[in-house]
C-alpha cells in the first residue's frame, strides 16, 4: 500500500483548495513576518551576542526549518520566486555558519558554544530532524541538493559522535523527530546509512539507564524512554514527542518488516483512538508535560490538545495506513484534518492556537480573584506567534501537503481515503474527485486506471448510496475495474454522539457532528451556555456557510432558568430554544466567547 | 432573639449524643495525643531552641487553644479531672511564659524574638483570639478566671500597640478571629473595652493602604482587606478568614444596632448560600488560597470545602439568626451540621479531613504519570494530624458545643431550630425534644414554657404533619402557648436534588438527600461509578444503619457499558442496577474508594 504524494495530486477546488490558497497567499508570509519580528530569521545571520535582544532559543532552528519545509511544499506545486529566495538566503546562512566538522545549531553556536551534545533536553537532534525534513522537501521541490548535502555532512558527525564514538552525554534524543526525518532522507536518497542511523536511535531508546529521565520532575515515560520501543504498547508522555516517535516506528516496521514494531504501533494506536483521543482528534489531556494521562481522562476545559499533537497523529496514522491498509487510520486522519488540526489556525490565516480546548467558560478565567497564581487555563483567542511557536509552521506544512492523505494505491486498487476535489494522473491514467465535502456528502469519482476504485466508508457514516454496483470490504466500497463514473452520497445528516461511559467528563453530554466535522456552541451565538440541554430527539436545520466552507447547524434545545436557588428538589423552569452550532474548527474567530463541544443531552 | 447556650441544654440520646460521647471519650484524647506527638504540647514548656525537632509553628498556640476550648466545653457538661488538669498545666505554662508586658506567643518568643507584631501573615492576633475563646470557655465551665486575666493583660498590650500607639507594622490581623473572640470576651466580662477593641479591628479593616495585601501573590480580597467591612457585599477570599470576620460583623451589627453592617452581612450570607456553597455546606471552590471563587463555580473533585470553613459558616449563620430570627440561617446550620462539618471526622473519631471533596476518582490520582508536579487533588483518606491541624480541634469544639444550635428564645416563643433529643429547663419550665432524627422525621416536643413553641420547617421539607393545630409563619410552625405535647412528622423520603442551571459542574446531575443528610455513592459499594445514571423516577429502599445513626438508601439506576469505542452515535448498552448510597458524612471510612455526591440523572 502506497500513499500518493501531494506533489502528484492537484487539489482543484472546495474546502482544502481554499485552505491551501490562504496558506500560500497569507499564512506562509504571516508566519515569516512574525519569525522576523521575533528575531528568529535574523538569528540565522549568526551575529547575535550576549546582551542583544532576541536571544536564540533551543528550538528556533526547527521553527525556521518547518517554515522552509512549508514554503518548499508550496513552491513544489507552484513556483514562487520570493519564497524560494528566502529559502536560498537561509540555506546560504546555514552553509556559512556550519562548523567545519558539519555541526549546525543556532543556540549551541551562539549561546552555549562548547556545550554541544551535552544536554538531552536541548532539542539539538530535534532541530536537525526538522532541517532534514526541510531539505528533503526543498530537494523534491527544486531538485537542488545543496541543503541536503549540508545536512548529510552534519549527519556524518552525528553518526560519529552518537554511534561510533558514543561520546555525547546522551544516546537518544530528548525530543523525537530525527528518526522520522532520517527515514524521509533515506526514502529520498536511498542511502541506507540514514536508515541505519534512524534504526539506531529507535533501537537504543528506552535501553540506556542514563538516558531515561529528562527534565527534573519527569518520569522516563515523558520522553518515551521508559521501555524499548518494541515493548511500548500504550501511548505515554509528551504527545508530540510520542507521535513523532510512533511515526518513525511505523515506518521502520514497514521498511524493516519488523513484526514486533508493527504490533507495538497497532496497540499504541488503538490505545490512543479508543482511550485517549478527544473527539476532535486532539491529544493531550493535561498541560503538565503536554501529555497523555490515563485512559478516558479527557477534560474539556483544561484539554491540552496541542495543534502539533493533532498533526503528529496524522503523521502516525498515515504511516500506519501504509503499513496495514486499514481504513481506520484514514478515519483518524480525517478526524484531525477537519477538527483538531485546523482549529489551530484562525479563519483569516494569521493567528494560531497552541492549545485547543473543547470548552471555554470565560468566568472561570476570573475564578482565582484572590490569588495571582491560579491554575492555568488555555488562552481563548489565537495569537500570531508564541515564544514556543512550533504550531504555526507545523500548520503551514500540513496544509501545504494535505494532498498526501487523499489517495493510495496498491496492485489491485486506487484507494480514495479523503474526499477532496482533486486530480491525479500517472502514466496517462487519471482519477478525479469532485465534491463539496464536508458541507455535502456527494462525492463524484471518475477513474481511467486499470484497477478497482476503493472508496473509504468513513467511520462516522451509517448510510450511503452509490450509483454503481459495489462490494464492501474492510471499510471500503469497491468498484470493479472498468467502472469509471461513480457517484457516492454519504449521509451527512447531523448526528448526536455520545462518549464511552467511562469518560467521566462527558457523562450525560453529547457532541454533534455532521460528516467528519465536530460542532460546537459559542456564547456569541447562544448567550449563556450554562443550563442548555439539547433535546432528546432534536430537530435540525442545516445551512451552508461560505465563510467556513462548511455547514452551520441549528438544533432544538431547552434552556433551564436560574431561579435564584442553588439547590432544589423540583425541576427548574425551562424554555424551548434553538442552539446554533458552528464547526469546532471555526471557534474563537469572533472575539472571546464561551464555547462547548460537549453539551448536555436532555 | 437569643440562642440558648449549650451548657443549659442536655442532649439526651440519638445522633448527636453518640457524636458527643465519641468526642469526649475518644476524639479529645486522640487530638491531644497527636498534638503531643508533634511537639505542640511540649512547646508550651518554652524550652525549644534552634536545632531541636518540632519547631513551633505560627499557629500552634491556636491549635492548643482550640483543644482547651473543646475540653472546657466537655468539662462544662461533665467534670473530668484529667482534662482539667491538662488545661491547668497549659495555663501554668502560659502564665510562666507570658512576657512582663503581657505578650504571649510561642513562635515569636521561641523562634523570632524581637519580631513581634511585624508580620501581618503570622497569625499572632489569630492565636490570641483562640486563646481568648478558650479562656472564656474555661471560665464559663469552671468559674476560674486566671486564664482570662492572663489574656486581658495581653489584650491591654494589644490595645496599646494597635490602638493607642499604632506601632505595629500592620493594623488589622491577616487572619481574622480575634474580633469574634473579643465579642465573646465582652459578652462574658461585660467590659466595653473589649467591645471597643473588636470594633476597632472591624472598622479599620479595608481602610489602611499598607494593610491590604498579605502573602505575595494574593489580592487584598484574600484576607477581606479590599474594602471597609460595611462595603463588603460578596463572600471573597480565604473562606475561614472570611466567615470568622463575617461572624464578628454579624455580632457587631446586633450589639451596635449597626444597620449597614447588618445589610453587608445579609448580602454576604445570601451570596454564599445562593451562589458559592456546596450542597454539603462546604465552602471554598479552590485549593489556591483555600478560597471562594466566582458564583456557581463548584467543582466536585477539586472542591476545597475545608472542615473549618463549614464550621465557620455555622458560626456566621448562628450570629445571623440571633440578629434576624430568620429560619434560613438555622437551615444553613443544619446543612453543615449533618454534612460538611462531620464529613471532616472519621466514624471512629480519630482521623480528619482538612479538605472535603464531593467526588473522588482514584484513577485521576495517577493521571500525571509522566510528571511529578501534577495538579494536586484532595487526599482520599482522613489523617490523624496535619502540619496545619486547625480542623481537628475545631471539630472537637463544635461537637462539644453543638447544643448551642438547638433552641432559641424571644419574648413570644421558644424556637426549636435543630431536631436533637434534648432537654432545657429554666426557672422551673422545661422543654424536651425526642427524635430519631435524621434517620426518622418524627419529632416529639413537650413544653411547659408559658410561650408558644415555634418549630423550624427545614428548607428541604415539602411535607409534614403535626398532631396539634398550628399556624405557619416565616419558616416556623407555631404552636400556641398551652399546647404542651407536640408530635411533628417531617417527610424524610429521599429527594432528588438538582443544582441551579448555572452550576456548570452539576449539569445533568442530581444529588440525593433524605432530610438534612446529603448522600453519596462509593465505589466500594457500587463498583466503577462511571457510566452510572440514576433513573428518572427512581424507586428507593431505605434502611437504618446503626453505625451511621442514619439511613442507607438504595436507588434504582442504570449502568451504561463500555463498548470499547470512545465515541459513537448510537446509545451504549445499559443494564438496570441498584445504587447504594450512604450519608456523605460517612464516606472514606472503608479504605480508598471512588465517591460521588452528584450523579448523572438519566
Amino acid at each position: 500500500m502506497k500513499s500518493i504524494s501531494f506533489d502528484k495530486i492537484n487539489i482543484t477546488d472546495g474546502f482544502w483548495k481554499a485552505r491551501q490558497d490562504l496558506n500560500s497567499s497569507t499564512t506562509i508570509n504571516a508566519v515569516w513576518n512574525r519569525f522576523s519580528d521575533t528575531g528568529r530569521v535574523k538569528a540565522f545571520e549568526f551575529k547575535w551576542k550576549e546582551g542583544d535582544d532576541c536571544k536564540p532559543h533551543i528550538f528556533w532552528d526547527s521553527d525556521i526549518a518547518k517554515w522552509i519545509e512549508s514554503a518548499a511544499y508550496i513552491i513544489h506545486k507552484k513556483p514562487d520566486k520570493e519564497l524560494e529566495s528566502k529559502i536560498e538566503w537561509l540555506i546560504d546562512r546555514i552553509e556559512e555558519n556550519q562548523h567545519p566538522d558539519g555541526y549546525f545549531n543556532l543556540y549551541f553556536t551562539l549561546c552555549e558554544p562548547g556545550k554541544r551534545f551535552t544536554d538531552r533536553t536541548c532539542h539539538e537532534l530535534y532541530c536537525l530532524g526538522h532541517l532534514i525534513e526541510a531539505a528533503v522537501a526543498y530537494y523534491n521541490a527544486t531538485g537542488k541538493d545543496r541543503f541536503i548535502n549540508i545536512l548529510c555532512k552534519y549527519l556524518e558527525l552525528v553518526e560519529k559522535v552518537f554511534v561510533k564514538e558514543n561520546s555525547a552525554t546522551f544516546v537518544t534524543p530528548g525530543h523525537e523527530e530525527i528518526e522520522l526525518a532520517l527515514f524521509k532522507l533515506y526514502n529520498c536518497t536511498g542511502n541506507e546509512r540514514w536508515l541505519d542511523l534512524a534504526m539506531f536511535f529507535l533501537d537504543m531508546r528506552g535501553t540506556i539507564p542514563h538516558d531515561q529521565s529528562l527534565y527534573e520532575g519527569t518520569h522516563p515515560k515523558y520522553s518515551q524512554s521508559h521501555l524499548p520501543v518494541r515493548e511500548q504498547f500504550e501511548a505515554e508522555g509528551h504527545c508530540v514527542r510520542a507521535c513523532y516517535l510512533y511515526s518513525a516506528m511505523a515506518y521502520a516496521a514497514l521498511v524493516k518488516k519488523d513484526e514486533k514494531l508493527k504490533v507495538a504501533c497497532e496497540k499504541i494506536f488503538d490505545d490512543i483512538i479508543n482511550k485517549k483521543m478527544y473527539i476532535t482528534g486532539g491529544l493531550g489531556s493535561t498541560h503538565k508535560g503536554e501529555a497523555f494521562t490515563v485512559a478516558y481522562d479527557l477534560p474539556n476545559e483544561t484539554a491540552y490538545a496541542e495543534t502539533c499533537a493533532a498533526i503528529s497523529l496524522a503523521f502516525f496514522a498515515q504511516r500506519m495506513f501504509n503499513l496495514t491498509g486499514d481504513s481506520k487510520y484514514a478515519d483518524a486522519i480525517e478526524r484531525v484534518m477537519y477538527n483538531g488540526i485546523i482549529s489551530g489556525i484562525s479563519l483569516d490565516g494569521i493567528s494560531f492556537f497552541y492549545v485547543n480546548p473543547l470548552e471555554i467558560n470565560l468566568i472561570n478565567h476570573t475564578r482565582h480573584a484572590c490569588v495571582t497564581n491560579g491554575d492555568p487555563l488555555p488562552i481563548t483567542q489565537r495569537k500570531e506567534v508564541f515564544d514556543c511557536s512550533c504550531c504555526p509552521p507545523n500548520l503551514t506544512r500540513f496544509i501545504a501537503s494535505v494532498g498526501d492523505y487523499i489517495l493510495a494505491e496498491n496492485d489491485d486498487a486506487v484507494f480514495v481515503n479523503q474526499f477532496v476535489s482533486s486530480e491525479y494522473e500517472e502514466n496517462g491514467k487519471k482519477i478525479s474527485i469532485k465534491t463539496e465535502y464536508p458541507s455535502q456528502g456527494t462525492v463524484e469519482i471518475k477513474s481511467t486506471f486499470d484497477k478497482a476504485v476503493a472508496v473509504r466508508i468513513p467511520c462516522w457514516c451509517s448510510r450511503f448510496t452509490a450509483t454503481e454496483s459495489y462490494t464492501q470490504k474492510d471499510g471500503y466500497i469497491y468498484f470493479d475495474k472498468g467502472i469509471s463514473d461513480i457517484v457516492i452520497i454519504f449521509d451527512i445528516s447531523p448526528v448526536i454522539n455520545l462518549s464511552n461511559p467511562l469518560v467521566w467528563e462527558n457523562s450525560g453530554k453529547c457532541a454533534v457532528t455532521s460528516g467528519p466535522v465536530v460542532y460546537c456552541a459559542e456564547g456569541i451565538d447562544n448567550g449563556d451556555l450554562r443550563g442548555l440541554f439539547i433535546k432528546r430527539n432534536p430537530s435540525f436545520t442545516v445551512e451552508y456557510s461560505n465563510e467556513y466552507k462548511a455547514n452551520i447547524i441549528k438544533i432544538s434545545a431547552v434552556r433551564y432558568k436560574d431561579s435564584g436557588q442553588l439547590y432544589r428538589a423540583s425541576k427548574y423552569e425551562k424554555e424551548d430554544t434553538e442552539l446554533k452550532l458552528i464547526p469546532y474548527f471555526a471557534f474563537a474567530n469572533r472575539g472571546e466567547s464561551d464555547m462547548k463541544v460537549w453539551i448536555n443531552l436532555e
